[in-house]
């Protein structure tokens, strides 16, 4: 199965495709000024751009890892989700709240599984 | 390859198809009454409910992460796990301890990834 | 598709191929008493080793996922990965701070999801 790379960094890839399968780097805000709903709707609109980039797209995710560092903010979070999440296919997910992020300015990072 | 979505709530799906692969949503208790060990079952027993919802089985899982919020109770959680994990098919797995968990009364949060 | 398990212990296996795909348990230090850098040489030589046992290596890595407990080290981590990946096939990566891991002599832990 060939392996494709996408948008290489220093020193991670922000996507790499194995066969049918999209594997996503952690995705964070651009603007670490935005609050939660902010920072969420920032990232997702990065998976959009991701995704469409390699052919798929957000009605092909398969399991999303949402790391959030402060729970209370999770209904801030979810609208944002709820808005954008095709209702028609819904990825498996989980949340946890974690420490902290590698800046200190993201309040969440969101990886993610898809099929190309 | 096709894409089978199983259980779809307002959100999130509980398990995601994709060819010969199943990727879980995070797995919690149902009952937050229950003590480290009680979860740890109370998940154990809804991934078996659920792959076998879809024709797999405990014996087919490739990859658990276990999210724990306090870690002296591991030894508790590993109890259940050993009692219930099928020792000639063990998966790769990994546990570490997250601050929180979207719901406070839940003390794991488990997600996998099994073959059909 | 075959699934293989290998180097079993009591509760888990060290990594589980599927067809294609080989993902990998947590992988840790075994000398606790290195700080940040050696740590992350100490797992990123065991990672060589595993994915080399059944025809993997380091450049089919496609997700790796790292469990740090504390980022003010982050720049030792990755000291230790930028010297070691493979800058021709970079994985998709994510990096989030855990409060801790099942062995207090731990100070990172990581994941990996590769191809054969």
């Amino acid at each position: 199965m060939t392996i494709r790379r996408i948008e290489p960094y220093a020193r991670l890839c922000n996507a790499v495709i194995h066969g049918q399968t999209v594997y996503l780097a952690g995705q964070c805000a651009e603007d670490t000024s935005l609050d939660m709903k902010g920072q969420t709707e920032d990232i997702l609109r990065q998976i959009d751009a991701l995704l469409g980039s390699v052919g798929s797209s957000k009605s092909k995710l398969l399991q999303v890892t949402i790391f959030i560092t402060d729970l209370r903010d999770f209904d801030a979070m979810n609208e944002a989700w709820d808005a954008w999440v095709d209702k028609d296919n819904l990825p498996a997910r989980a949340t946890v709240e974690v420490s902290k992020l590698a800046d200190p300015g993201w309040k969440l990072e969101m990886t993610a599984i898809a099929a190309l």
